[in-house]
């Protein structure tokens, strides 16, 4: 039987870097997790193990640092797509370059003293290759969101296997994991976050929910049609259960007082949103 | 502007199910995660919160525990099978049904006593959609190997960021991610694990290495070739680093024989080994 | 040969709570996980298995539920106190109760919808036994700070084993966990926490730091001498190592601005400060 | 007011070993977390950043990977004896070393090629003082276990807040982490190690459990009673609910064949065996 190679990549996942930047006394910090991930032409060292075509994923990393220095990093977009053009461009192996970076907010506690904020993780994917094809994906993820009113559950499918109560006053509770497709070039990468972020806490909070999907196209179509700059977004959020605690056994009433928040199982919606006249995703999303 | 949907699913993840088989005194135990999704005439539940089409993410719930009474659970793969085409068949509102398992491996410890084998876990994606199509993707996880020996890296790129000095000898870690296709029905899916399985740990220890790459592609399609009801494996492969300790300042030699096991950054190999004459995946790896 | 048992105790550990309060339309809403542990008459249940002595740690759990709901929660070191004093109270075998309470902190993004604070974790241990007496221990976890200058380390001892080289310069970086003991009646957990928690960021803040040991006495002095309602507090800062990455390689300097931030292994620096009259500190820190 | 330094150590913290033992073509491999902890005469580093007394914990760490060359590693808790000894020994200012190792182990999968066992990791702590001064605690952690009968519950307080329904038959499910003392030198760390886990095992399926506490002192009773050169054990049991899911909805049975297991919260049962003639412990617990 006859076997061949399939798709494939490879690079340096999560190289740590933290890059300070001195204003006089007073100091800026950015806090990042970068993965770089090439391909190519990769037949030789899948096959014989001829590394010839193979650039180290000790270097990727070592680039990482040597741009920081250099070039400074400044929004996750940018210092991405300067590392995966300069993959692409200077590697006649490499026809294709992911770079994904994660950046974690600190606050700041003095001059030069710095508080994490631990709240969400801003992220970016960016892909670039050898016919100049050039994507960003922008995007936050455990950013953890409740209503303590305000989401109804009912006229779902009641089935053989159906329990469930319908209710009007639930806790509806999520984990947001957001991603979202600039169009093209994008004016200020910082700033279509803020707005996109702004969009996302705003229609989880105002919108009146009779299902957590309702809620999840409320917060992308906000996104969508406040940020010019993106054509499509693609949420996950799991529906972090809080269930009523029973206390009638007690004596006790419960009128959506006192919760249990379970762990697992939990409900997982996922959904996507985007323009009528969004272009073809191509790879943006691998 | 104007916004629509796009690609969405929804349902239950990760409900914990023990199954215990009473053999008389002799039970036997399975321990699974399991997690479903669907997805079909969705429109209405995203722009108006109208519930009709939705089946809830707890009665999917319940199914997975009534079908593990009713039914059994056997292999992970034919329990996943059974639950995705209940889901399709009986619910006119849903058009396509994803479901996952990961199953926990016990040892014995008596007739009714067991110890949680903390070695990989073994994983299954099933599809199922109303046209009738269906795919069955099996695999494992955190099987983690290491060779002390037999594993060199030279001949690769040096560009003006490799530092990387060549290798004749080196220690090789990994945590496997494997997932196989298979190409339509199986006669056994215990058995190919079991087959698939001692391939790659087989192909890990034998395959004298000169990347990870090569080590990957060796134990696919050792797997390919060995196990003829699978036309498709794809693995993660992260290079566990394991760096040799500098201890000249003490005055001592280091011949492979003292390292430190880091944790970031880490290597990241991907790849893919097919049949030549594959069928078309279609949605498998969704 | 004749054995025997030794120390024990047994409860209901991590029962997660969410509690809301309706204020009108605008909603408050405290998040806490909850353990409870007993001990007390227990040589029967571990000899024989005769649980007339057992409070069944379900019950535990039901009683966490039905006091937030009747008493509702308040300050987590309230809220402890009332469920240790309840269960030595009311169950002549309980000679002893432990009640841990970790808090996760809600930003308002709404009348009634939230923002999980990611920050720190309030905590408190409390303990109260048959005898009368009654210990509170308030602390923090997950406190992240970072200094990117005002930190040196020199001077040390150095060993056949030393190869670190000395520096006037360096990034200091911790995750603070910080636990302190209060004397007797505190008037205001919540503002003794902020008091503790704010003389902590600001001694980390502005103590010009000759190793990571000045830095965590001066946090715990600060905030002894500032908050008399404390007596003894106790640290555990690890030292996360941020390593200056050496560029001269690639033709570059770092005159720290660019570091690779390490996971593991760290420094971890554990002390204590307490009031030359701090009273004994009996079960507190149990 | 007047505040002085209280109880203290410091240390290099989970440093990563893998130490490999070239036997000819067969190679053995030892995996180790170690993390050291010294304490003396620290007053000046605290209250001064005076660093004359500290011995950097880079140097410990040093230290570690340098005994590993130098002496092999062995037992771990004969490796962890070995650098206690030496930090206290050759550095006047340290008046107390704590060594605290994990080891994880490998399965044989060829010559020099080794399959991680998953399962559970062996520990030990070890003391060492100016005093000469010596404790050593072995132990393990992450050894998961099941019994599908042969546990009852019923018997206990009921009280106002006890819903709880007695059983005849459930499921018994724990990870347990265990401690043992050791009286003074050991034979064989090793055979004892295999000794007490093989007694920990037997107890926990041969026992019929009227609680988990019977069964948590019956597994320690037969420890001691069998290894006769320990002389306390200190076990951790977190009672892993497995709840049996109600299918009567659904108009089936569920005679303890399915069941949910739960995350949080969980019962936690602590408690130790030890000898009538136990000498004291002093600071081996700490």
């Amino acid at each position: 039987m006859s076997v061949k190679l399939g798709p494939n990549r490879y690079g340096k996942a999560e190289a740590r870097l933290v890059r300070v930047v001195r204003d006089g006394p007073v100091h800026h910090v950015k806090d990042l997790n970068v993965s770089t991930a090439l391909s190519g032409d990769m037949e030789a060292v899948h096959l014989t193990g001829d590394n010839a075509a193979v650039l180290p994923t000790d270097s990727q990393k070592n680039t990482v640092y040597a741009f920081a220095r250099k070039h400074g990093v400044g929004q996750i977009e940018e210092f991405a797509l300067l590392l995966a053009r300069h993959f692409v461009e200077t590697q006649p192996t490499i026809r294709h370059a992911r770079v994904e970076i994660d950046e974690y907010a600190w606050n700041r506690g003095g001059p030069h003293s710095f508080v994490r904020d631990g709240g969400e993780v801003r992220t970016c994917v960016v892909h670039h290759d050898r016919d100049g094809r050039t994507s960003v994906v922008s995007g936050l993820k455990d950013l953890v969101l409740l209503n303590t009113t305000g989401s109804e559950f009912h006229g779902y499918i009641v089935d053989p296997y159906t329990t469930l109560r319908p209710t009007t006053d639930r806790i509806l509770a999520t984990a947001v994991e957001a991603r979202w497709r600039h169009t093209g070039d994008t004016s200020s990468y910082g700033k279509s976050y803020e707005e996109v972020r702004r969009c996302l806490l705003e229609a989880f909070a105002d919108t009146h929910s009779l299902s957590l999907q309702q809620t999840l196209y409320a917060m992308g179509e906000r996104a969508l049609t406040t940020c010019g700059e993106i054509c499509e977004i693609r949420l996950a959020m799991p529906n972090k259960h809080h269930f009523l605690v029973d206390l009638s056994p007690f004596g006790l009433d419960n009128d959506n007082e006192v919760f249990y928040a379970a762990d697992r199982p939990y409900g997982l919606i996922e959904g996507s949103v985007l323009r009528e006249d969004a272009p073809d995703a191509g790879f943006a999303w691998e």
